[in-house]
């Protein structure tokens, strides 16, 4: 480990947290099955030392939840009244942590260049149209990508229909991943899932409750037939909550989320919990600043922890696989990306009705 | 169902959100062997409506929690960027409900008015000295208290003498619980617990994580052979987890908190499954507000659902068993207290060093 930038003991000597929210939901961007009109937006946290020296952190949020987490960014340990590692906490923790671990890194810079294999969610949002799929999908194809992830689970014919015309674009070569985003009850996901097995989705995910450990075990059981795996974990807040999935062999796919659970030391956690039940490890991300916290974990997870990039795919919205250019767990915002965002007295938000 | 003191149909004109606290940290009321601490406190939701009726209803917090809390109460629906029914999502929700609900009440001035079976906490803080034990436990025993519970968990020599003291001043015809407050791992539980079964508790209460279904049916499993079953609950925030936990075998007394869960609709969901699985329903309360809520939902179990006081016993800070006096689940403050005690600027935070 090394410090950079300063002293070698800053002490920290202010904590701002600033509410930054972008308008995706006027074009339907991030849409799925469960949030309608999300604002992709963060909460974001600098530390400033004595030295000079600063930590970014960030946590993602859908607009409205940053008032929630923002008060937890700054308390430490968690604000009480939560149980401790709750998910709130976990996520206002993971803001605050985050921007501390951007003091120190990984020895990333000798790792892998070649890349990470990555799939996108950015072609088949719930709220495109079928005209929008098509064109999006003829894109990423010529971009190279190879794995597509098509939201389902608000209308079965729909889902059907989404579903066959992306297969159909992409070719049997290629993988498709579905995801409900919680929408359905246990059975309900095992019967909408097998109506979908003809365009042979690699997983379902998030088929029902994020908390639903036992339901989750249940609908894996009834689609393993089927080879279709089920995938979940990016509203999972804490460790035990992984340990049991992973205990009742409820997930194929491991799917942790940088912001989510508290932070680095959190995620360690359940990267080696994964490998020890050997369940490939794909993050969550795509969200503000996820795929710049997320690279980080998995790589870790690569050299460190499972050193295998089999059925491992992380989700990213840039480019098909990705590349690394600064170590570190830091994510430093645009000054000016934050000033125009910022909510409610942003450039942005000023001309926009209020939520 | 009736509307009491307006129209049928009133609009809300107003919401406020207010930060009551109570210094109870200061004489260690409250402490456990997680929170050390706490001053316990509410998120006071008052609604307004155009034809003056009003509606109260509250959340409790450890104090820095109502800061986390409070931007919940006012989401509607639980502030996006959390999972839906998530923690926090839900105790918002529950103080905003419970306003609302406070418009209708349940027949209850229809109901029993002999009193339901309550135990009481108040003896055996973890703070406390041998000596406070036994005077307060001396005093609780002329008021007719049958039922104790003794915080555990920080040192077992300390619990081990703790418990026979208290034990030994109750005899052998009274019950006495144990509560860990979430403090161990799953086999440190089954030991520590085993090295307590001498003074026969009915029951060890949050013996771990509140998050570990899985965890709590090992344990459960283990201590069965020794008469003593597990209760957990009070952290549960929503009804996804009381369901696995049901399913799992994971406890034998199901501890609902009015105000963890998402409010009255929520915890009738769990009473309606306890009852299905037969453990019986023991509310969590004791904090600010719990046990003026929590009287509600156990007489509507007692009349709709369970009609049964088997195993069934209330947490109750005045009176060894509760009486009825309003009807309605209405929690309005002393406006007097709610000023004096309002965080930061109450004449009682005023003279106090800033947390």
């Amino acid at each position: 480990m090394e410090v950079r930038g300063g002293n070698m003991s800053p002490k920290i000597v202010r904590v701002s947290v600033r509410d930054v929210r972008f308008p995706t939901s006027l074009e339907q961007h991030g849409s799925d099955a469960m949030h309608t009109d999300p604002d992709y937006s963060a909460a974001y946290v600098v530390l400033e030392t004595d030295g000079g020296l600063k930590g970014f952190g960030l946590t993602f949020t859908l607009g409205k939840g940053t008032e929630i987490v923002g008060p937890g960014e700054r308390s430490d340990p968690p604000g009480d009244g939560c149980s401790p590692k709750c998910c709130v906490g976990s996520v206002g923790e993971s803001g605050g942590q985050g921007a501390l671990m951007a003091f120190f890194y990984l020895a990333e810079d000798e790792m892998l260049r070649e890349g990470y294999p990555a799939y996108t969610t950015s072609c088949a949002w719930l709220g495109y149209s079928d005209q929008q799929l098509q064109q999006l999908c003829t894109d990423a194809l010529k971009s190279g990508w190879t794995k597509f992830k098509v939201k389902v689970g608000a209308d079965l014919d729909d889902d059907v229909r989404r579903c066959r015309l992306i297969r159909e674009m992409i070719g049997p070569e290629n993988t498709l991943m579905i995801d409900a985003n919680q929408r359905w009850d246990v059975s309900e996901a095992v019967g909408w899932v097998s109506e979908l097995a003809e365009v042979k989705p690699l997983w379902i995910e998030e088929p029902t409750s994020p908390d639903d450990i036992l339901g989750h075990a249940a609908i894996s059981k009834a689609l393993a037939p089927l080879g279709i795996g089920v995938a979940s974990g990016e509203q999972c807040h804490n460790r035990v909550m992984f340990k049991q999935f992973l205990q009742a062999g409820a997930l194929q796919f491991v799917q942790i989320d940088s912001c989510r659970l508290g932070s680095v030391n959190e995620n360690l956690a359940v990267l080696l919990m994964a490998h020890k039940f050997q369940v490939p490890v794909c993050p969550h991300a795509g969200g503000v600043g996820l795929c710049e916290l997320v690279q980080h974990l998995i790589l870790f997870d690569y050299i460190c922890v499972s050193a295998s990039l089999s059925n491992r795919y992380v989700q990213t919205i840039s480019d098909a696989s990705l590349s690394y250019k600064i170590p570190g767990y830091s994510c430093e915002m645009l000054e000016s990306s934050v000033q125009k965002h910022q909510y409610p007295d942003g450039e942005v938000w000023k001309v926009l009705p209020k939520k």
